[in-house]
C-alpha cells in the first residue's frame, strides 16, 4: 500500500508507471506506439491517440498538455512525425516542444514521447 | 479562445508554443540559435541571450532556472558549449542540467536547450 | 546571496547544481557513476544509490520519485541497466521513465539518469 496519498501511479507495467500524478501534474512515461510495424507518421498517429485516451483516463484533455519531449531514431524522420502532429495538433492550446534524435529500446520502434500536462 | 485560463502559452509557432507557463513554472520548448551559422560556443551563446529574454518577458529571470536539459550533435563540443554557459551563468544560481549528445532537427543546428523555470 | 528564498539548489559543482528544490519538487541533473569503471549494471546500481543518497538528504525517498529520464550510451545495454533497476524499484512506487540511447559527456559513463521527484 502506497505511503505516498499525494501521488497516484496508472498503467503500471513491470518497470515503471505510464503516468504518474502529483500536485495537478502528470508525468507521462515515454510512450511508444502499439502497433511497431507502422512507419513514422503511423507510429506518431498510434501514439498521440494513446496520449489522448490516458489523458481522458485522467480527467484532463489534450489542452492542458504543458510539455512534450519526441525522440526519433531517424531524424530526417521529423516531416513524417510533423504530418500526424500537425493533424493531431489543437492550434488553440500548442505545447512547448522539443525533438532530437535517439535510438529506442526496441529497433522497431521509430518514435517515443514524454510529456507533463495538467489535471483539471 | 483557450478553455484554460491556468494555462499561458508564448511565443507561438505553427507546430508549438516557445514556452508555456503553469502554476508558476515556466516550460521552454527546443531552443535553437537564431543564427545557425555560429560555431557550438556561439551558438549557445546565442540561445542563452535568448532564453534570458525569453525569461524576461515571463517578469522573471535566470537566477530562477530550475533544470535544463542541453543536446549537442557533438559531444565532443562539450568544452566549447562550457565556454559560452560559464560566460553567461550566475554562479550564485546554478539549475540542474544535464548535457547529452543528439541529432537535431536541422543539421546546422549544434546545440538545442530546454529549460524549466519558476516565475516570480 | 541568493534572492530567491523559494530555491534551493544543493550539491553545486562548478557549472551546475546537483539538486534544485523548488515548491514540492526536486530537480535532478543528469546523475553519473562514480566509479565509470563499472559495467553498465553497476555504473546503474551506482546512480541508484547516490540517487538513494540525495533524497535522503532532501528528506524524501525514492518512493516519492515521479519520472526518470535515462540515457544509455548502447541501448542495446538495456538488459543490464533493467537488472539494476530491477533490484532498486520499489514495486510499490514505480515512476514514469522513458529510456532512450544517447552518447555522454564522458566515454566511459555508460548511463546518466536525470529525475523528478517530490518533497515531503
Amino acid at each position: 500500500m502506497s505511503t505516498n496519498p499525494d501521488i497516484t501511479r496508472h498503467l503500471e507495467e513491470n518497470r515503471l508507471a505510464g503516468v504518474v500524478t502529483h500536485n495537478g501534474l502528470a508525468y507521462l512515461a515515454g510512450q511508444v506506439a502499439d502497433d511497431a510495424t507502422l512507419d513514422t507518421e503511423g507510429q506518431t498517429a498510434d501514439i498521440l491517440r494513446q496520449i489522448e485516451a490516458l489523458l481522458a483516463d485522467l480527467g484532463t484533455d489534450k489542452t492542458r498538455i504543458l510539455s512534450v519531449q519526441i525522440f526519433l531514431t531517424d531524424i530526417n524522420e521529423i516531416g513524417n512525425m510533423n504530418k500526424a502532429w500537425d493533424a493531431w495538433l489543437d492550434t488553440g492550446h500548442k505545447p512547448a516542444r522539443a525533438t532530437v534524435e535517439a535510438k529506442l529500446a526496441d529497433p522497431d520502434w521509430r518514435v517515443e514521447i514524454t510529456a507533463i500536462a495538467a489535471l483539471r
